[in-house]
């Protein structure tokens, strides 16, 4: 099934609406799941709306919730999105933040009380867009356990960077802490295969190639060894308790078996490069060119460029939709 | 052969004046080097005065700067270290990196110029005693090659992070985002053993269990595939043309062959809790500690807990350097 953007647009806007949300947070979830399809992500494009509008259902979201921007202190702010989904939060949040972080040099913002909805990397380019370099993390669910445990304790804690760049789309990279999503090893038990060794653990902490010991009684392994597991601690840290919201594991106790989207707080790092470089900024930018250079040049991709690619497709020719996905989300228009 | 803490003190004080360092460049590199070995950590320990010896010898340090601490924004410095070791720009710094914290909620210190010296550890554990959230990150000589590649173009780039703790040491990490340390791989091939699949890559780019192979045609691996490979990017970044300062392939470059420490620049990021969390601090980070008590209730460790149990039993006991590294060290008395 093809469509086109603006048609791509209609249809989840429609949706959006017909299952509740008002019109300033389903324009903004909207976006979200069209740009996330646009760049050839699936799973955090137009599939996304079947999970937006089941959490809907569910009542774990608030449908027309306004975000509550709070000026902390010079450098920070946090936005209270109130219940609701994360987009509007980010939107309203956003001015602020990058005024923060030109005029201080580094700046923070926190999204609380939001229900997760959102890739980071396309929360992270509205940063670079400003020529600010930027940082994301966020906890999800407790689905994945610390290097030599056997418990689930962190989320898949997926973390972002961005940096702009001149002549180029931006440098981003956005992954999951855990050494693959969740719905990777869903999608094995569904096909009845076995996982990869590294993906998981069964309850007694011992390696697993059964999707379902996994997801029923083990847990999810970080990606990197004990390495991986630090990182994923560090972003429980810096975006819940830090940001006053909720841990992996607060976050799957309130959403009490309901499989909804993770209920939590996100937080957004950003630097003006301007404030280190000052006059020296073009110049110091044009090293970091080299070093993409020296990547590129030695034939290994840079972390978004198959992204970018897809995006560039996705311009030109419009969407390609399965014919079931599209089936789906008619049903819901 | 067993020292008392201050014997060790004295003996690389003496060290570092004999060599030529400055009073206060001596102080400060010494706190750093013995602070390593109190904490077990032999590779940052009184092992580190030779090579800090060598590096002077080299003429790739200068014996007396004076580091120079230059206020850019109302959440920024940076501290030339003017071609001196880090540790006393670090410390020069570090008064104003946390009044800047404090009264901005965020704040960022790059120290530039430096000769690498240092465990990001003891830096993040000055500003976690303050009662900070912690990052650091420091490029080092471009031995690693990008995920897919071939060449090396990331150095060993470390990262750490620090969460302070009421009533127990912080919780530090501190990592290479290589697979291993250099000298891991130095040392087996010194003993003539192979290394494990994973640690680096031949000439061509693929997998190498040949250490001389690896060190003098090939590359090391990020830890982490192209997760790793990521961070390291990152790193390069904000640690490198971000604060105006070298990346690790320009750090080698000026190195010409003389194995000396890195020279280049550090970026350190400082948050402060309270900024963020107000009256709700004291309830925040007692939810940090459920976190925590979840992972060692479970039997995983924490990054840094044999790191303290070291330092426990060395301001216990003393400290037990081996023979032949205690006469290398007299010699140079």
């Amino acid at each position: 099934m093809k469509l086109s953007i603006d048609q791509a647009k209609e249809l989840v806007l429609d949706i959006l609406l017909n299952a509740g949300l008002d019109q300033p947070n389903a324009n903004a979830v909207m976006e979200t799941i069209v740009s996330g399809e646009i760049d050839g992500c699936a799973s955090h494009g137009l599939w996304r709306t079947l999970g937006c509008v089941s959490t809907l259902k569910n009542g774990k979201v608030i449908p027309d919730a306004q975000p509550k921007i709070k000026d902390l202190a010079p450098g920070l702010l946090a936005v209270d999105a109130q219940g609701g989904f994360s987009p509007l939060a980010f939107e309203a949040g956003l001015p602020l933040l990058q005024k923060k972080a030109r005029a201080q040099g580094i700046a923070a913002m926190a999204i609380n009380h939001c229900v997760h909805f959102s890739a980071l990397w396309a929360e992270i380019e509205k940063l670079t867009d400003a020529d600010l370099v930027a940082m994301a993390f966020t906890p999800s669910h407790a689905w994945v356990a610390p290097a030599g445990g056997q418990s689930p304790v962190f989320g898949t804690n997926p973390m972002a960077f961005g940096w702009p760049r001149k002549n180029f789309p931006p440098f981003i990279f956005d992954f999951a802490t855990s050494e693959v999503a969740r719905g990777e090893i869903q999608l094995h038990r569904r096909e009845g295969k076995t996982i990869p060794e590294g993906w998981g653990i069964d309850r007694a902490g011992n390696a697993c190639t059964d999707a379902a010991e996994v997801i029923d009684h083990g847990a999810m392994l970080t990606f990197g060894g004990h390495k991986g597991s630090a990182l994923a601690a560090m972003i429980e840290l810096i975006a819940g308790p830090l940001i006053g919201d909720l841990t992996s594991a607060e976050s799957l106790e309130y959403d009490r078996g309901t499989n909804s989207s993770p209920y939590h707080g996100e937080l957004l790092i950003a630097f003006n490069p301007q404030g280190f470089l000052g006059a020296s900024t073009e110049d110091n930018l044009q090293r970091a060119e080299v070093l993409f250079d020296s990547i590129v040049g030695q034939g290994a991709r840079l972390p978004s460029q198959r992204r970018y690619a897809a995006r560039e497709q996705s311009l030109a020719q419009g969407l390609n939709i399965s014919d079931s996905l599209y089936q789906d989300l008619i049903n819901l228009r």
